[in-house]
């Protein structure tokens, strides 16, 4: 039959579309999956809307066990729900590819991203440049590249989104070395701790980019009830709490009169 | 009350969120902007659809006229509908502020946006750089900052979405000059139309950026149940018959090996 590839779109469970809800209504199987985002609303809350038992699909499930989403495809309507767009922040393109290579019917049906619903905070969307994620600095280890995306982008005057690391039952790199596969607890990059990652760059490479008073826009939640969009300078933002999960930095490049106009109802 | 800014999707009317939706339903005035994009069905069909009477917003409303669709919003739940997503290719800042030096309370519904959905297309989305517009050519006005946007992407590896021209209802230049606002008959660009350009412009500037051996991809009503993705050189993108509006273009940057996989699918 059909693997549908179903969006959920960032909010909360009602945040589904219509198509998406009617193609999850016919399923027989229905796979969330749970590593690159988080809906917020519970898993049981889903399934109580759907009316149907959801299997959380983790990254091995999709990355190394994915014929058992796929087996059942073959004969059967499947659907493989993402949080957000199944090809926004992280795609899916490999289980994608690989219903391709056994011919299983694929349907897709889109629906808001962090990738566009960032237009909320007044930033023209098509002004963006390159994206770029922000990953914890654990064990000393300090990835430099959106140091040097956000320098590239503000160099031609364009914004700059950086995603922020998200480890959701993940095993450590040491249980990992080890062969050991116990999840740790899930953790969330806080816009305070992008801050700190961002200015200890700064302090490496010393080009001047990023300061207390680098303007930027802090945003947790987005397209939730209780989402938090603010402008500041990342010295006013480290102070704010922007509350749970999930969060994304924006550092803008060169501002119209209009957009200023409507970062300023952010502030 | 409230303005509800409800975003409708790419598809068809079945691609608003169920929040949407229930926004629609509580409304007293459904206004649709019908100048940026267009739906991929009949307004009559939106009509029974919401069971509401529908308000075709046109540029000369939402743009001079707003107050009549902020004023009942100062007592009444309104709705603004917008296909794809509010904030998406086309921003509707200029409403949203003025609702807000009003004091009206405004909600926002997110959805899908030609800006995310093309991840479709198997390119990370994180990898475009600035999103470029095509316009149309008339009376041998050639912009040229598609080609530019695309060249300084291309150096740096980044890949270019560009937007292709509409002109929905609008009054010729000629007739806007002479104060007359007799709407002409729409036009969409189409994908051989902005290959056109493209050429064209590689012809003034010779920078040897567009030529018939570039791979770009076409994308035709995306979203929707007849959308077409399709790679290939210029040369054959141009014999391909993608059919009615709305059409985008993209010019890749730097493939990865996955990207490369995910492009075949569409040849």
């Amino acid at each position: 039959m059909t693997l549908h590839m179903i969006s959920l779109g960032l909010g909360n469970k009602e945040d589904i579309t219509i198509s998406g809800l009617n193609a999850v209504k016919q399923c027989s199987a229905v796979f969330l999956e749970n590593y690159t985002a988080i809906m917020n609303c519970s898993i049981k809350e889903l399934e109580e809307f759907y009316q149907k038992k959801i299997i959380l699909a983790t990254r091995e499930l999709v990355e190394k066990e994915s014929d058992k989403i796929l087996e059942p495809a073959k004969s059967e309507n499947v659907a493989f729900l993402v949080v957000g767009d199944v090809f926004g922040a992280t795609t899916h393109t490999d289980l994608f590819l690989r219903a391709k290579e056994q011919n299983i019917e694929i349907k897709i049906y889109h629906n808001a991203s962090i990738m566009n619903a960032i237009g909320e905070t007044g930033l023209e969307l098509y002004k963006f440049g390159k994206t770029t994620s922000i990953v914890f600095d654990d064990n000393n280890w300090l990835p430099e590249t959106p140091y040097n995306s956000i320098k590239e982008n503000l160099e031609r005057g364009l914004h700059t989104l950086c995603l922020l690391d998200i480890k959701v039952a993940e095993p450590s790199p040491e249980n990992i070395r080890k062969g050991i596969n116990k999840p740790e607890p899930s953790r969330f990059m806080t816009i305070q701790k992008a801050i700190e990652i961002l200015k200890k760059i700064e302090e490496k490479q010393a080009e001047k980019i990023i300061s207390d008073e680098t303007l930027a826009i802090g945003i947790a939640r987005i397209g939730a009830e209780n989402q938090i969009i603010k402008s500041g300078t990342l010295k006013e933002l480290a102070k704010v709490d922007f509350g749970k999960e999930m969060h994304s930095l924006i550092i803008p490049g060169k501002l119209h009169e209009i957009e200023e106009q409507m970062i300023s109802t952010h502030k």
